[in-house]
């Protein structure tokens, strides 16, 4: 997604500056017109003062240890802002201890996916009322308009609270479309054309959105799915959204269901599925099929 | 909804005739045009043979009762369309008893609500082939367009089945986002702006959706809801979705939950509450509160 980011903001007329671990992933960028680093110091020396640095890494460790060394040659002024999907409680304390040094910090979700290179990105952030403002250029250029798709939801953690809602809303949603589709693929005395009817469903509807769009061209091409791997990954935000549901006493079946599924998905082994089997069999006698 | 497919059809040239229970509905429509009729024998003289009557009720008992009348006095070759949400099996039924005088059966499931008039219904329906090349121009004037949001399902039945999964999914979405938006409000710490943080997701995130624009206009408007009655309805569709994801062997974990949430909503006397209360006071000794 990074990468979109920098087209984008190239293409809009930014002057943009890369380093990635994999020197290849940033000399390719290259021809898109943006400048290559070898290293974080040749990032930090190209950029001029008051600079801003994105950063786009998975959430965890490589987000403190890259802020670490990023904090230790910026300087007071200068604004670092985490595009990922991190747990907003780490965005705290980063804003925290970056505060100490002058650094600013933002905490920016990022929708959109691949599409947003094109499309522009949803954008939610927490920061200080003044760097938000100095960003400003920097959203409306990636927002899908100067005036939508953008929100500065509040104090720094608030972006990446407000983002890690927005993907357990679309776990949800996404459970919902694949229960309705399984419902109408196992009908079979229907014989369902399932890319005509996503396709239809697109206009007019009351369950039309941005993610039927993209099933429906999927569908339209593959209705069977024969070759794709049933296992569903998920990146964290569901997990931190079930916490914070605990955390504050909120009912949240379908994002809890909707995650317990994508696990489901993945359970190869399905120890508890055996455990069923048996206590079946121990009190009813009912046959227990054992792998040859 | 009625009115308003009256209303489309009647803005687009269409000859329309009308009967409703209350004739005073129906003469409040004489000023769009439609033909208002004080019976179904009068609505059936009023129009040329081969006729295409237009059910609009409640599922169960009144659309039978409605057929039987109107099947008494229609000729072969006319055309019942039930645009209701009606049990597809019902619909599967109603086809065959209708099959047998001679007069054709639509079971057409309507989507978009009061926003239908003007924007076109999305358009769910299963028919004999000719008899949905027979309803085509009719189909083509509601949808959105002629050649988008609507779909020939298959045979009678599917249309209420697709219609049936439609709004299971739209259960699922609409609980997605309600759990959603409770996580923002109960996040007293960072007092979310849920009217612009809705209106900014309308654009470029993956959970833009029609819903979401809907939901944005209210919380535009009013965020606290102080004055919203916290009890949902539910209509069947769910319910039916449910019972054919048990006929089907088909896991719905978020179907079930969103159905679920709206029994609990509307559950003034909350018995198993109780029976939780009383358990957790018997084994553990914790206090039961009385109401005075």
């Amino acid at each position: 997604m990074g990468r979109g980011i920098a087209k984008r903001l190239l293409r809009k007329g930014f002057d943009v500056y890369g380093y990635n671990r994999s020197y290849e992933a940033v000399k390719d960028l290259a021809k898109s017109g943006l400048t290559p680093c070898s290293s974080p110091e040749e990032l930090v020396r190209a950029i001029n003062h008051p600079r801003v640095i994105w950063i786009m890494l998975p959430a965890g460790i490589a987000i403190d240890t890259t802020i670490k060394v990023l904090s230790g040659i910026m300087e007071r002024g200068d604004c670092i802002i985490d595009g990922g999907n991190s747990d907003y409680r780490d965005s705290m304390t980063r804003y925290r201890n970056l505060e100490g040094k002058g650094i600013h910090f933002v905490d920016m979700g990022v929708s959109g996916g691949i599409w947003g290179e094109k499309e522009g990105y949803g954008l939610m952030f927490g920061a200080e009322k003044e760097v938000a403002e100095m960003i400003l250029p920097l959203v409306h250029t990636l927002a899908p308009g100067e005036n939508k798709g953008w929100v500065h939801t509040g104090p720094p953690g608030s972006g990446h609270y407000v983002k890690m809602v927005h993907n357990a809303i679309e776990y949800g949603m996404m459970q919902a479309y694949a229960e309705g589709f399984e419902l109408m693929k196992k009908k079979k005395e229907f014989d369902l054309d399932l890319g005509t009817v996503s396709n239809a469903w697109r206009d007019g509807t009351v369950i039309r959105s941005w993610l039927l769009d993209l099933l429906a061209m999927y569908l339209g091409e593959d209705q069977e799915l024969a070759e794709i791997i049933p296992k569903v990954a998920d990146s964290g935000e569901a997990r931190w959204a079930l916490r914070e549901a605990i955390d504050l006493d909120v009912s949240v079946p379908i994002l809890a269901n909707a995650l317990f599924e994508r696990f489901s998905s993945r359970n190869e082994e399905q120890y508890g599925d055996k455990i069923l089997a048996i206590m079946r069999n121990a009190f009813g006698g009912h046959e227990i099929k054992k792998a040859d």
